[in-house]
């Protein structure tokens, strides 16, 4: 390990939260130091709750996740954010500035970064369980991830998160969007935010009623439905709790470890194949020869046929 | 081989149109079918023109794909299309049926055939390059491959095809979103479609200008504008004159069998990621001991050293 980087994580761990920020700008741009740096951190991993909100564009996101990192401030916990912006097509980077969105929770020092959307995981950067990680291993008692709100980016939320919040305005369109869209799925609580706009009553009964005719198992999690005017802070001490109350069901039905272990599985089994492949690729091209492929040109033998044979090769030589 | 697909396979060879719509759904609904099918046919694939048509929703694709087909087959060629519907969310299966798309090309008796969007080609579908190596062996001299116009799909359709054509509409917006959207890089041959629309001519007149601001070597192919009102065939016998200059320039430069190779390639790559893919899995919970999870839950060791030694073992004893 280079020593600068020796040096940040001594001093992440002596609480400096512009190593955080170094450390987090590292994991970002240099494919595999995650590997590196959590090395050096992973027994402090673990103890975080992980909260996930998404929903439509226009919700009113940020502005619920700067609303509730207020408040849990107040409450005495310490807090870190996560927002994924979309990816900018031409610096690759977040379009809004952090200092952008958010600002009076920026203005309460509260730990906020956000993350460009890049990679294969949707609308999530593909270093936010990284970084998820290092926040909880900085000591943070909560990291707060909003997410871009379209399409798959949505549901992706579920893999890093340990509750999902999902937002919804009264003009969302009906109950029925959201359970065609498949948010009905992972919501854990929802929020209809703009609660005072028209519509809302309307729209919150449908959505319950629509939860109501879901099938659950005895002492299972049935989802609450919280009104919310962020702009104003309605609502944000009743999804505060509720978002307790999910965590102390997370921990007293075993699900909190649950999920954190699926989190490692998916960890191991995607760094595995990662692994493979590298060593699959710088061998693939050694392994097939050009007669190889004179072979499959000529059509004499199929492309599959050959990758069998490589792989055996390759195996054989493993 | 089971005696039924033997069976179809003889038919497919005596040039049995319906046992090559057997075939694709063979290929379509069962994994590695192509596999097996293409063993027994791959010596007669390679000599199509595979044509993939992409461009924005409501360009006016599959009147371009119907007029173009029935001119090819005037031409006494022998004409297959592949048209790329969005996956019904309630049946996995095409949306439009074939009857209700290109209907002129369908009563002049000529073969298409839609695929579902489903699994990881974005906007085409995954047995896509399988089905073009069918409709090839067949023996059809074009393969049309009609791509969903969204996002990813639009780009993807250059692994498949040997030519690219992009349809704009005079109002899809400036050249410059074109480029912005990665179309500009793709495209063999463009087709402003709708040309009798406002602002045709100076959309034609802005593409045409960045289209020679970019910088090509000596004999490079530029890439033509073709103005077409499709649903009265203008531009279609351009286009399709167009299309011949492409092909004779593939193959004069060499460009046709380098395409092809990289296709093989592609294919050899997938199959043999996928062959070691199916053993790790097989074995990575077996290698995987509640032991091992524990300590990585205990934060004594990371996810990715235990992939690191979970791969070592499974190297040595492959």
């Amino acid at each position: 390990m280079k020593p600068s980087l020796q040096r940040l994580i001594q001093d992440f761990k002596a609480g400096h939260p512009r190593a955080l920020a170094r450390l987090i700008t590292e994991v970002e741009n240099r494919e595999n130091a995650h590997e590196e740096i959590l090395e050096a951190l992973y027994s402090r991993v673990g103890r975080a709750h992980r909260i996930g909100i998404t929903g439509p564009p226009g919700a009113g996101k940020s502005t619920l996740v700067d609303a509730l990192a207020l408040h849990f401030q107040k409450q005495g916990k310490r807090v870190g954010v996560i927002a994924v912006d979309p990816s900018s097509p031409f610096t690759g980077g977040a379009l809004l500035g952090d200092r952008h969105r958010m600002t009076r929770a920026t203005q309460a020092g509260i730990f906020i970064r956000s993350l460009a959307t890049r990679g294969s995981l949707g609308g999530l950067s593909e270093a936010t369980p990284f970084v998820a990680d290092l926040m909880d291993a900085f000591g943070f008692d909560v990291v707060l991830i909003e997410t871009v709100g379209v399409g798959q980016a949505e549901l992706d939320i579920i893999h890093t998160s340990d509750t999902v919040v999902v937002v919804l305005v009264p003009e969302s369109g009906d109950a029925i969007q959201a359970m065609k869209a498949g948010l009905m799925e992972i919501a854990d609580i929802f929020v209809i935010n703009k609660y005072d706009r028209e519509g809302a009553h309307r729209f919150q009964n449908e959505l319950e009623s629509v939860l109501s005719m879901q099938p659950r198992r005895e002492g299972e999690w049935t989802p609450p439905v919280i009104p919310a005017v962020a702009t104003r802070e309605q609502g944000v001490p009743e999804l505060a709790e509720a978002l307790e109350r999910h965590l102390a069901y997370l921990k007293q039905s075993g699900r909190f470890l649950e999920k954190r272990k699926h989190r490692i599985l998916d960890e191991i089994e995607r760094t595995a194949k990662d692994l493979l492949w590298r060593r699959l690729e710088g061998r693939l091209s050694e392994a097939l020869t050009q007669q190889w492929l004179q072979r499959a040109l000529k059509g004499e033998e199929t492309p599959y046929a050959l990758a069998r044979r490589i792989v055996e090769q390759l195996s054989r030589e493993a």
